[in-house]
Parts: structure tokens; C-alpha cells; sequence
């Protein structure tokens, strides 16, 4: 027998619907790619989204069809995100820090029919266009007297042109909430980029669950801000959770430096930022130089890779803005955990809360969680068995567009289907996760699992270090030993043996560094992560010193 | 083209698993019908709840049949939201405070083939088991030595007993989200009762919305405090959202008087109460003249019917509790709307700020509403303009069980079913509702509504004046006229002309009650309103002083 309560899908359409009721009145604020600030409402938005779906209407595209984005974090690109998905079709964000060969792979491979792109990547465009074999139309995301002339892209037209002369009625269509709504490739370390395909569902539901006081905790007095890219896992699906919670919206645009950021959380009153930890570590370098302050930010959710001690220690401490750790992943929409603490730390010493605090916390209500041993058992969350981790909810990937990768999941006995995250983890007894490491970055040594995330940790709180990998290196003994590949801060004058002294009393001697080599930059992934395949293939012919055995 | 995230049904049952996984030694506090503090876990809630499953098995109960509750607010209670709903049965919470005919018709019309009773409720079922012809069990919700001997209940078992004998363990059946999952009756003031009937899908989405920062706002560092009862719409949904926010709950069993209440927040650190007026009246009473505070308590939720202002004023002045007035319906699971207050409104003087904090607030996201003039057209969102309110979304009802009323909704142009609450309400450009009245309540005089709401807050800001009814009565020349109906606070002096005065400069001349009637009580419904149908009856034969016209 089933409920009686009423039949509604759910839908992206009602995002916007409901930020345009509720909170119409309320600001969404951008910096532009052209530098200066733009200022509307979530009404002017709603508006000028249902400009976009008679937009599409009339370009003749079906249900399905793939539109894509090439652009910052700007009120434009939040158009499309609302424009594009609830009228019917799917948002196909793209990374333009990936390699031009790998973006037309891509718009090919998602058969991208329209491209909307900011003109700080006209370059870019210029060099792919004739690649993107199905593009039949590329808007340049401008006012009309801004297009380039002669550029080269055939058909070019402006976006404010492009949607001018549609009306801004328009019925959002009501639909299967299964049906897509957006897509994001991730650049894999081996073979092709793969495409996590979202839901209207899995989009919905995340935004319900991403909004919760332990998650993001978003409400209609906060103004958020997205220093996390639109063009990656929708920004944390925070252009969604900030409709559904009626926030301010601020977007940065393409200056993601310190100054420009610092200046922004303070000019609009920021409560809320979300980003990586490379991004906040220029936001706190500028800081520190400039010896400046935060009026209104009280919290920032730091995910995208582990987030160092000394980072949250620097906004807890010196700040006094509290630091969520959070854990996602593209396949996951992207959040599963969040480190919100309970009560019971309260009564912890700051050391030890602390060590809660790196953690990457507790799952959101959705996401099933498990790590497992070799043989795929379950293992105790007792903090630290560390097992491969599986994950499983309808905001988790079943399997990538178009099949790639073929089957993702992993079955257990009871028939449940499981996502292999490809992270390493222990879970404590309040099922508070940690990621110890990425599998395949996990050093074998002498049978036990070295942890390079740690090794990095500790680097990185060495005050004349900048950044620091971790890598496993051939032994002959031990099959493998970590080597630290490490960054000094401009002027630091930090030696070999000083860092490696600087482990002593903080891991166990097995597991310190076999070496320290110094370079002057590492690196960074289109995702801002830390390049560790290319860092073992610039070091291939590295020996450790002292050992003669050639590999 | 569907999305590619995992198929996952939202189920109860990934409630208390989740309590279970990651809140497992969080604590859920009774004050039992015995008189004493109960206390426990979410694990072991969790594991009670299987043996309930494995029980009803054993009954052969088939999925979605019906299991009744007559209980107060207990962890016992608690197991079979979750081990009734989980299992794949329907939960039907039946409501003591209905007359035993009613009782006897309801259990007879929801098919109810198991009757788990709290012993106070022992005469009750006394007096109706020989009526109940489905009930094939009968169960006292005690330890098996405080069952009664000889009280003429065939084959009564104790709940311990009952689950005593079967396995903790259970794999909760995974089905259609949209399968019924409990029910709760509404007493209409005309005919039968009716049922609405909620779905897995409707309870989980529920959940989530009420957490989220601008409705309850829980987290796992709160302590709730539904006072609200759990035979009435689900506690407001309190026993499924704390689960999902990992809340420590606390349950006050049948003491509900301000003594208990307030000992048990004291006791038990409550930082989140949820109760109607009438129960917080009795709890403030008892702090105002034993001269307490709260220790813990920081905000609560009000609602069932309209928040006085003067009961806002003193939580918030008095005891630094944030009030949040709330609207919701049986029909809608129940909650529409929550009145947290946004940031424009912080610049508001003190009395403009309370102005809206005495409206019921803004939707939570999934609940869509307008209010309709009588021909059925929108009317504006200004605050002014009243009409009929109308919702929809997956929480709200589409029929009742057995389709008692037929259909319900009404259609507008755009094909769009709406659910007409019976509520009078304006809607202020940000989106505040405000219910001025029960349709069948308003007072229409000379062609204008009066709000009966209204009138009556106005009498009970009078120190003088405890409750106070206003109805309308029959007037030859403006159809109808208001008059009140008011209870004096013991030892009060107030006289009928001293509170006409009182109104002066709050409302309009002809606004103000033409009479009004001092009382000894109004009669109050099993769900603690008002029922003015009843003090209609009782001043038939009425007239207004000075007006010989008979009616």
C-alpha cells in the first residue's frame, strides 16, 4: 500500500522557483572576468534563466541535450546552471585547466551541442573550436559590444545577445526526477576522462543534505562564497544549497588570489567560504603579510585534498573562523563527510580536539560508509584499522557516462552495491572518517601501510616549509621507502637534516623520510591537487642515498 | 537521458541505521508512565527496533499492515516508529484524547490487527478492545511482571515480553519509497475522522527539511525536547530528524505539566524544546511564580495553533529563548512554514521585529503555497491582502486513506494540484505567512473579515486574562459581529469594559469585539486548540447587549 501524500518530482526548477519567491529580494554578488563588481538579485537570476530555457527552446535542443560551460564563478555561469538543467537539458561544466587535446576529447565524447565560455579562455576556445566536432553554436559570456571581432570561432555570439530576445516567462518542465542535470569528467591518472552524471534527484537530495547545520550549515542570514570552481562538481553544489536555503551568493570570478579574495569576504560580508587548501593558503599568506582581519566569516568548509593541521590551526586560532574538513569526490556529488564536531569534544584538550578536527568527519545522512579489508571484510571503526573505503547512497555513482570504466561497484554479501572510492581510511567509534591516503599513493614498507598524507602534514607545519609530497621509492628490503619532495617558503633557510629532526616525536622513526629533496615548485593538477604520478616519474632514476642496489 | 547516481529508495529504516552507525552511544532519555527516568542509546533503540521487526514476522504480519499506538512520549514508543515503519508496516498513532467511540471507529477503519497501549491508557482500552473487532493483540508497553492480572483483555502480552524472545538482528526490507509508513487521524469538526496516510518518501524528506538551519536547525550537539506528542502527526517529525541529525532526545512521557517539563530540560541539558501554546503557558506559569531559568535551553518551536505574542515576548525577554513560531497541518506531515528571521530584519525596531515574529513564518524548501481570493486568483504577496491558503509539495496530502472526503485538491490553470489548508493567511513579500484566522472561524462583518486570531491575542497580552475565544455572532445589519469569550487569571479583576478599552488604538473601532463574556474554561480538543464550534453551541442563543433583533 502505498502513502498518500502528493506525486512531486524532484526538480532543479524548484531551486530557483523557491529562491525567487522567498529570497528574491536577496543579493547575488560577482566579479566579473572583466574586474568589476555585479550586483543582482535571485529574482533577476530566476529571470534571466527562464531567458536561457526559451533560449535553448529555440535552438531546437531536446531533452538530454548536453550544453557546456567553459567559465569562473560568475552570476552568467549560475544562469546556465538553472537555465540549462531545469529546463530539461544537462550543464556540462568544463575543467579549463585541462590540456585544450583533453577538452575537445571531452566536448566530443559528451557531445556538447552549445559551448558557453568566458572570454578570459577565448584563447582556449580558439585553440579547440575545430576539434569540438559537435558544438553547432559557442556564446561568448558577454555583453554584446564586448564580442571580439574576427576571432576565428564561426557564428560567435554574445550571451546577453544570445538571450535579449527570449522572454522571461517560461513553465519549467516537470519531468522524471531521475532524469540527468549536469555532468563532470574527472581527469583519471591512467586512460580517458570519465563523466560522473548527476540527477535532478541526486542534486536535490544533496542540496537538502549539504545545507544541514552539521554539514554546511547554510541559512537566510548567511552570504556564502564559492571559492570552489562552478566548473568542478557543480562548486560543492552550493549554487543549490544557497537557493534552497535563500543565501547570498558571492562569486568570485577568476581572481582567486589572496588580495582579491580577502578583499571580497570583507566588502560583502561574507559568513561562509568554501575551498581547497592550495587557495586558502594564499588567502592566509596575504593575510599574515598584511596583518589583516575577518569582520563577518565564521566558518569555511575546506575539502578537495586533506586540509594541513597548520591550516586549520591558522583559521581556528589566529582567525577565529571554525574549519569544516570535509570529504567528497566528483563521483560523489561531491560531499560525503563533513568534521562538525559533538559535544563530547568539548571536553577534550585542545591537542586532542585538534586531532578530531583533521579528521574528515561524519557522513551526511545519504551516504553509507565502510572500509575494508584485503579480502573486502568489513573493518572495526576504532580509529585506526585502515581499509580501502566504500561508500554508497543516491548522490554515489553507480557508473560513468557512457559506460566507461565498466562496472564501479563492488558487492557485498547481503547484495548491497558498493562504491570503491579508491581512498584509504580509518573510521572512528563516533564514525568520524579519516582519509590516510589515496590507494595508490598509500608506501608499502616492510609489510605496514606508511601514510603520506601524514608524512606531508607534518612538513607542512615546519614554519620554513611551503608545500610538501610524499612519495613511496624503491628499496630493496623494504620494497618501499618514503621520500619527501618539499617547497621552502621564499627565504627560509630550512636544511635536509633540520626537517627530518622535525619528525622526531611525531611518527614513529620507520615511518620518517628517507630523504628530503628540495625543488622549487611541485606539481598542481587542473583540480588543485598535488601531481604525485608526475613527481614519481620526474624522480624514476632518484636513489636514496647511501643504497647501492640499482632498481 | 536519466542520471547515473546509485538507485537508492529513501527509507525510515536508513534512519535508525544511521542513528545506529554514527550516533550510536548518543543518548535518548525517558521519563517513563511508571514516573521514572528511563535512559538509553540510538544503538540500542536500534536494536530494540529489530527485535520489533522479527516480532510482527512472527505475528505473520504482512507488509503495510496496520499497528496501532496509544502512548505518550517513550523510548517504547520510539522502537515501533521504527521497528513498525521499517519493517514495512504502517504505524498508526492513535490519539488518547479522543472519546472512546472514536477510538473504537478509527482502530475499526484503519484495520489496526496490533494495539500497543501505555498502562495509563489501560481503562481506555477497557472500554473500547470489545469494539476493536481487527486487533488480534493486544500490548501493554511495560516489563512482563507489571502487566495487570485479570483486566479483561484477551491474551494481553508486555512489550518485554513480546520482543523478549526474538533475535536483535534484522535486515531491514529495502521497497518502493512511496510505500505507506505511518498514519495519524484528524478530528474534524464535522463527520468522521479522517486519515492521512505518509509515505517513507514523505517522512525522509520531511526530516530532512525540519533540521535544516532555518526550520529546527538540529545538530548532534543539540538536546530535543518534543513536547509535542508523538500520537499527533509524528512529534512534528522531531523522532525521525533528530535521528537524522544524531540529536540526543529526550522524551517527557506523560508529564506535561511545568513542573516536569521544565525539571526534565534542567536535567537533561535541552537546548531545543518543541511544544503548542497551551503546554508552554503551563511551563512559563510555573517558572514565573517559582522564580526559574533555563540553564540549556536556547530556542523552541511553537506551533499547533497561533503563538501569542505576549508567550513570544516572555520566552525571548524574559528567558533568552528564540521563539520560532511555526504552521503546520496533520496533512502536511506537518510542517509548512517556520518563522526564522532574516537579516533585514535585524535593523527593525523592537516592535516591528515582533510583528514578525508573530507571523508563522517562510516555506521550508518543498512546501510551495499561495494564498487565493474567492475566485480562486493569487493574491499578492503584501502583507495585507488575506485569502485561502493553498500548498503542495511531497509532503502534503493528495487524499485521505480510503479517500474519506474524496477529492481534496484543486487545480489551477497551469494543471498544478493545490491542497486548500481551511486557513485564512496573508503572505509578505518576503514570503512570511501569517494566519489570520480558520476559514470557518473568520468573522465577516459588513462585507469585511475580522481576524479572530487577531482579537484574541489583543486579550491575552491583558495581564488580566488567561485564554480567550473570539467567535462571531449574528448581527441583522453587518451579518456578523465578534464577540469574546475570556477566562480571567486566578485572583484577576479585570471587568468587561476596562478589556474593551484595551483595545483602543490596537485595532480599528469596528474591529473590536462588541461584548465580551467572562468564563470559567473554554473547551480545548484532543490536539489542545480551541474548540470554538463547541463554544458556538454553547451561546446559541446569544444576543448582543442592546440589539432586540431575535436571529
Amino acid at each position: 500500500m502505498n502513502g498518500l501524500m502528493q506525486d512531486h518530482p524532484l526538480l532543479i526548477s524548484q531551486l530557483i522557483q523557491f529562491a525567487d519567491r522567498h529570497h528574491g529580494t536577496t543579493e547575488i554578488v560577482s566579479r566579473r572576468v572583466e574586474g568589476d563588481i555585479h550586483r543582482y538579485t535571485w529574482s533577476q537570476c530566476a529571470r534571466r534563466s527562464r531567458r536561457v530555457g526559451n533560449a535553448l527552446d529555440a535552438e531546437g535542443l531536446e531533452f538530454s541535450d548536453r550544453v557546456a560551460t567553459l567559465a569562473w564563478n560568475g552570476y552568467r555561469h549560475l544562469e546556465l546552471y538553472y537555465g540549462v538543467s531545469a529546463s530539461g537539458r544537462v550543464l556540462h561544466t568544463i575543467n579549463p585547466r585541462l590540456h585544450a587535446d583533453q577538452i575537445a576529447w571531452i566536448a566530443n565524447h559528451a557531445e556538447d551541442q552549445i559551448l558557453c565560455f568566458d572570454l578570459s579562455f577565448l584563447p582556449l576556445v580558439q585553440a579547440v573550436h575545430a576539434s569540438c566536432t559537435k558544438v553547432k553554436k559557442w556564446i561568448a559570456l558577454c555583453d554584446s559590444d564586448a564580442l571580439p571581432a574576427d576571432c576565428g570561432i564561426p557564428g560567435l555570439v554574445s550571451y546577453e545577445e544570445w538571450i535579449a530576445g527570449h522572454a522571461d516567462v517560461y513553465a519549467w518542465p516537470v519531468f522524471d526526477e531521475n532524469a540527468a542535470s549536469s555532468m563532470c569528467y574527472t581527469s583519471g591518472t591512467t586512460g580517458h576522462p570519465k563523466a560522473a552524471l548527476y540527477s535532478h534527484r541526486s542534486t536535490v537530495l544533496h542540496a537538502y543534505a549539504a545545507a544541514l547545520p552539521d554539514a554546511m550549515g547554510l541559512s537566510a542570514r548567511d552570504a556564502v562564497l564559492p571559492v570552489v570552481p562552478m566548473f568542478h562538481v557543480n562548486a560543492w553544489g552550493i549554487p543549490y544549497s544557497a537557493a534552497l536555503a535563500g543565501c547570498k551568493l558571492v562569486l568570485p570570478g577568476p581572481a582567486l588570489d589572496g588580495k582579491s579574495v580577502h578583499g571580497l569576504i570583507e566588502a560583502e560580508g561574507v559568513t561562509f567560504a568554501a575551498g581547497v587548501p592550495t587557495v586558502w593558503q594564499m588567502l592566509l599568506g596575504h593575510m599574515q603579510s598584511n596583518g589583516l582581519r575577518f569582520k563577518t566569516l565564521t566558518r569555511t568548509v575546506i575539502g578537495g585534498s586533506a586540509c594541513p593541521p597548520a591550516m586549520i590551526r591558522a583559521f581556528q586560532e589566529q582567525y577565529g573562523v571554525e574549519v569544516l574538513h570535509a570529504w567528497g569526490m566528483t563521483e560523489i556529488s561531491p560531499l560525503g563527510t563533513v568534521c562538525a564536531l559533538k559535544n563530547r569534544h568539548d571536553a577534550l584538550d585542545d591537542e586532542a580536539r585538534m586531532s578530531v578536527r583533521t579528521k574528515q568527519g561524519r557522513a551526511l545522512f545519504g551516504v553509507d560508509m565502510k572500509i575494508v579489508g584485503g579480502d573486502e571484510s568489513e573493518l572495526p571503526w576504532d580509529g585506526i584499522a585502515a581499509g580501502d573505503l566504500f561508500v554508497r547512497g543516491p548522490w554515489v555513482i553507480r557508473e560513468y557516462f557512457k559506460a566507461q570504466g565498466g562496472d564501479l561497484l563492488v558487492r557485498d554479501a547481503a547484495g548491497n552495491a558498493w562504491f570503491p572510492t579508491g581512498d584509504v581510511a580509518t573510521i572512528d567509534a563516533d564514525g568520524y572518517l579519516q582519509i590516510t591516503d589515496r590507494s595508490k599513493d598509500v608506501i608499502k614498507s616492510g609489510g605496514e601501510w606508511i601514510s603520506s598524507i601524514e608524512i606531508e602534514n607534518i612538513a607542512i607545519a615546519h614554519p620554513g616549509i611551503a608545500m610538501a609530497a610524499c612519495i613511496g621509492v624503491f628499496h630493496p628490503k623494504w620494497d618501499e621507502r618514503p621520500i619527501l619532495v618539499a617547497v621552502k617558503k621564499p627565504g627560509a633557510a630550512v636544511s635536509r637534516d633540520e626537517l627530518l629532526k622535525f619528525y622526531e616525536g611525531k611518527i614513529a622513526n620507520w615511518q620518517t623520510p628517507d630523504d628530503v629533496l628540495f625543488v622549487e615548485t611541485i606539481p598542481i593538477g587542473a583540480t588543485g591537487k598535488m601531481l604525485k604520478a608526475s613527481i614519481r616519474e620526474q624522480l624514476k632514476d632518484y636513489r636514496i642515498p647511501g643504497l647501492q642496489t640499482p632498481r
